[in-house]
């Protein structure tokens, strides 16, 4: 198939504008990150969680993942999904589960920390997630906002492995390499 | 919202739907699952298999991750999808991983086998799979051909678990509880 | 190697008693059960929820690891792991996962209700699982409190998936095939 | 409980003993690296193999898994596993899978590539893996050799992704942030 390769720029852009133009901000997912971490750091800061979930962004696993989950959001939206896909994906249905699959997915990535937080926001919908839940307002978000517990979950299992690098005054050398994981 | 909640028939047939209109049968998933628990089972029958892959079938997981996976690649067939997903889906970009990320989770619930099996027929692509292969034929199966390899892998894991069974006498009571595993 | 191969029930026993012996019983678990799920089903009864623990306890998977996981707790208290091992599982350290990758795994076969409620579990240490924080008491519970949140996540996913099949008006035969999920 | 916190440099040097101790050399590992990206990178380097496999073997994740999974290899060789846990560990039961999930646990945080790749190794058992089979030696390796496979997989997925950085002529900087993939 002679389809172009697309450059990672491109796709890093694009997983962006998934989040602006679904109406969510890199500080709606950093208050989550601060209401995460905050009780473990005290000395936490917001720019610190914002940080923290603009390096999350820029990995490609959690790009396609935006990707495909706003596509098929607003594809329900729409009404362009084949049935009975168009039903279960408007209605956010609870025994459908790709929408965690895809979102665990992103997260396994980021350390048991970020599973186990993954978990609780998704259960109890924290900040912007409750407010783009499908049942709620009119937009299908059946897909982001696991993504963005995802995310937020990733940023803050991020940042309590940076904080261990910083109390055992690990060289910044290592500390990049062990803030890897 | 008031959307109607699908039926569980409903979604069965379309699961069903999705393999047939795609060109795949369960003869030919059936199959792979005899060459690969064949060689740990001289009795083994591809009735069992046959039977073993509509079992798997039946799970909402499995379902649910067929109808979302021929659903995109069907969208990107007919070029679809925004970009620059349309391009990575119909490239079957080699690090693009939100496919196997979906058939790998429809994997998990059939215990450590189905997981090492599904790697292996994901990265061997044997049988119906090499047919597949997006980058073979004219059409996409990028997300179709993991799927596969999930379900098989599956079905071979439950076979496994069966065979024990027998081994071990159980009576069907049981062996009806320690298969559902 | 000429080890004999251990029968299922003896395992099955073996991994009821892994319970009984560190104090944990099927209603404590059952209770959790309830209160993840008694919001969902107003009839549920704690009956029903100590019958589903009780599937689950049933599982393979499920057995397995809580054979592994309280070997290691209950070597951790005996002070009989290597260094740094023993230190590491004796103090939970927030950054050892290899205990909710255990559970995390053991809960991957019951379904996205399943991971999210184990998530949940995991970091608001419902009922006994608060009882059980190895910071809390004398004994070292690392693994057996993640056990306890995983087995309660299963047995909360698998009544969701039949309250489900009841509501359907599914017949029983049926009914079996898709409570396997 | 008062238990000092273990220094991260106490952990990588465990780790790496672990290997060591165990008859294994980063060489045998990187072989299989080697094995698994030489046909997709014709310039590639055993240097390269090598180095990727010690970046894997700095992650947390991995090291954790390593310290359990050496331990419980080591002590059902010495028989001191409580039964049955001893006989299923001794004998590698195909049924048990906690060892494919610690070392798939360790393998989810590098993506799809790091996942099937595991799966084949698994499955195929590949160079020093095929020499560590429980089944075959005297000692028992039965978490040790799912462990080389998750090690040997994410060195290769790690070098996939690397691979692509440069194809993109992305500048060092962002290599190294999109290498933390």
């Amino acid at each position: 198939m002679s389809v172009e390769r697309v450059h990672s720029h491109v796709v890093t852009e694009a997983a962006k504008n998934c989040l602006t133009e679904r109406g969510v901000t890199i500080s709606d997912i950093a208050e989550i990150v601060m209401q995460m971490q905050g009780p473990y750091n005290s000395k936490l800061t917001i720019e610190e969680c914002v940080d923290s979930v603009e390096k999350v962004l820029l990995k490609r696993e959690i790009q396609h993942a935006l990707l495909v989950g706003v596509e098929l959001d607003k594809l329900a939206e729409q009404k362009k999904l084949s049935e009975p896909l168009q039903s279960i994906v408007e209605a956010d249905e609870g025994l459908f589960g790709v929408d965690e699959t895809i979102a665990l997915g992103a997260s396994l990535g980021y350390g048991s920390i970020a599973v186990t937080t993954f978990g609780h926001l998704d259960k109890n919908k924290i900040g912007i997630i409750a407010k783009l839940d499908t049942k709620v307002g009119g937009g299908v978000h059946t897909f982001l906002d696991d993504m963005i517990a995802s995310i937020a979950a990733n940023a803050s299992s991020r940042l309590a492995h940076r904080l261990r690098d910083m109390e055992e005054n690990l060289p910044p050398e290592e500390r990049r390499i062990i803030e890897d994981e």
